[in-house]
């Protein structure tokens, strides 16, 4: 059931670094992405992976963790991702807004998920130094980084009973719990 | 597996109008959304559902189909959508771009999938008309219609071989061919 999917498919911001995830891996999941819907079918996506230690370290710190979680400034080492797919746009293709990168973030977590992996889409990115960095011609725009690894945290979902309510916490034992707004608070025609 | 579900769930444009869909189907899809990832967990996602006939006939007129089909001006009387999921962004709860739509209208496009149905996520809409004719308030900005129905058309992936080479097209059988870049061209570092 995709819904059972769904749900074991949460943010997770922990993981056991030891496990490692192999570059193979990483280009299955990306498959998954490249066999779905793009606007106009234009396919302006590009993907940069990383699975080894070197590359994982240069991109970590160009990440902002959970911004709700003011005391946490992101995974220590030893529970960091395992492994990054890093989603571009090439400009020459397609300089329009869209949400092809949705898709394809979700498609790829999703496979991660089954693989029993799991990760987190993050948009909060030093753009600039992660380019420099990693040497990313100008035609690619970074839309977002998926951190991915063998996930070490529990993630529960609760309720968000007003638009106050929806900031993610944790726990005093590390559970980290997320807020959805209801069914019926989402419906509005 | 995720994957058969990926390939299984192509964007279809011709349905089985005769194939009611309920409204609790609907709203099963739109959990599947809800249960998502959203950037800052704002949830800013908000739903109109359409599944009858006289409400399904005011929203057709103001989709565009397959914009590369130029012969094509989108399905007959018979092979319409059985329903509709019109995704907004709640303008009060977040104003800015994001990719949170592509993310919820895959996960309802994938669980569409697994009951049988099929859809298509349309992004070209006239906007200010549909918004008259379905009373949508201003705070709420129209991101995308997701029709669905039972699929009637065979669609195939192919591969595409350049960057002029991504346009789909139908061949004289009416299979819609859909040429995908290489995985080895997408993967760029």
């Amino acid at each position: 059931m995709i819904k059972n999917l769904i749900l074991k498919n949460r943010s997770y911001r922990r993981f056991n670094q030891k496990v490692t995830i192999e570059l193979h891996t990483l280009r299955e999941l990306v498959d998954l992405a490249r066999l779905s819907s793009s606007a106009n079918n234009l396919q302006p996506l590009k993907y940069i992976l990383s699975c080894d230690r070197r590359k994982n370290a240069l991109i970590f710190p160009n990440l902002a963790w959970a911004g709700y979680l003011k005391d946490w400034q992101g995974p220590d080492e030893g529970e960091r991702p395992s492994a990054y797919i890093i989603i571009l746009r090439d400009m020459e293709i397609s300089k329009s807004f869209g949400c092809d990168h949705g898709i394809a973030a979700q498609n790829i977590l999703l496979g991660a998920t089954e693989k029993g992996l799991g990760g987190c889409m993050i948009g909060s990115i030093k753009r600039q130094r992660l380019r420099k960095i990693l040497d990313i011609p100008p035609r690619y725009k970074i839309l977002l980084v998926l951190a991915l690894g063998e996930p070490k945290e529990k993630v529960v979902i609760e309720t968000a009973r007003s638009d106050e309510d929806i900031k993610y916490w944790r726990d005093n034992d590390g559970v980290h719990h997320v807020p959805k707004r209801l069914l019926d608070d989402i419906i509005v025609g």
